[in-house]
């Protein structure tokens, strides 16, 4: 059932398709962008948003991961701005979109070091840590499927 | 694989039994809270959100929709609080708690409202709606387990 | 200078009557709206917004403010839901703008109890309450406004 | 009064200061940051993020705009991210923090490029390009004295 997808996540393809036939362009050469690897970035970057969201507000009880919990908010926001992009892509130039995914690639980078950290002693770390491993990957996916549209 | 889990969600049930098992305390009471309606609420805000973000940036050509893409934005916003202060119960009160659930169904019932006018002409309005609605019901839903919490 | 005003926060009022000058309507009922109120509230958001991030991540290293850190992560999503909601007023309805002021009011208060048990020891936690004390009146006063208006 | 600060936005001067005196370490390097610097591109992404929420929200009968608002709509996004980020320096790294300013400053730049396009029919826009023209600079300016702390 086609109002399924929209349950757990959008489905970029349709949209996508959808605008195109209405004469709508996004950014500028995205017709013949690689739809999964976007698909793929957006669920990475939301399943990254998720974890760090519920990671920064673990609360050990012997504050060593403070910083780790303000890692985990920056990062959650960062995720979340991207994602959004991606789904606006009416509103991104190239490069925009160039630059947010090396920045949300390089906040994920950061929070997974950080998080590491901890993963012995926090399964939440363990798995944010994760997430934002596979955050990171999307993003640089995602950077060479828009490079190579230009 | 329990990682698998945060590439799509985050699995609030596991989290909170993680934090009780480790001493802490999300909300008062929140202990014996149906854990199966707080995860459907939180994946339905995350839905909602995403297909609010998509519907906000579709930018029809005549300029009809700009109250729904407004509309959109605004519930887009709520929901993405709403989840990520589910995904944080040590940050919330009782109070506070049921006062975001009733803002988050009137939000996404104005939103409803507003893209079911542009249902027929546009398929992700639609399917934006039934995100809306859905989200609404599970915010309806969640505020009865909490106060049956109390 | 007009703009300077943007430099520093954005002009309701200017705004509202040039929309209504190009025949946009926002909420119903909002021509007779006391604009210096909801001027204040957007104001009030924005303040509670900055407080509340610096506050989460100022890390105390005795880990004993964590449901404070927890508490100004929802309250500044929750306040910067509420100044956004305030600045598209085309896509707000009548009861998701008073139910929102109401979820707002009231994560303020938690928000600002919680970081008064704080004040002692942390100034910045002491700052953080008087922000949340500001913006949970000017909620309620812009509720008290909107009210007047049906 | 010091309160009042808050009221308005936050001192990051005095809040990195009193981070500082209780042996919590920002960023590495930051001790020798120019934090006039650092205020000055937090008050330009907070006065970005509400021109570009107003100038997403406006609504234009004609529909020409769309493009327009959806800039807007990412530009506020990325804005209000990189606010956060800076007033939560421990939770970046160096090269997260290059990189989100260099995303915030190519937001920015796309977002004034299309908002000039309508600057003659709409006030809005106009003034919605300068905040997105400032707070690039701020940002370039901010990235300068980030790299010069390395």
């Amino acid at each position: 059932m086609a109002a399924r997808g929209w349950e757990e996540r959008c489905d970029v393809d349709a949209m996508t398709r959808d605008m195109m036939s209405q004469g709508m362009m996004p950014m500028a050469g995205m017709e013949s962008m690689d739809m999964a690897v976007m698909q793929a970035c957006m669920d990475a970057c939301s399943a990254c948003e998720q974890a760090c969201t519920v990671c920064s507000g673990q609360g050990m009880a012997d504050g060593t991961m403070m910083s780790c919990a303000t890692m985990c908010m920056n990062c959650a926001d960062m995720c979340n701005t991207m994602m959004r992009a991606m789904m606006r892509p009416m509103g991104m130039s190239m490069p925009s979109m160039m630059a947010m995914l090396d920045a949300c690639a390089a906040m994920c980078r950061a929070c997974m070091d950080e998080c590491m950290k901890h993963a012995e002693m926090s399964e939440v770390c363990r798995m944010c840590a994760d997430s934002c491993r596979a955050c990171m990957q999307a993003c640089m996916a995602m950077k060479e499927a828009v490079a190579a549209m230009a």
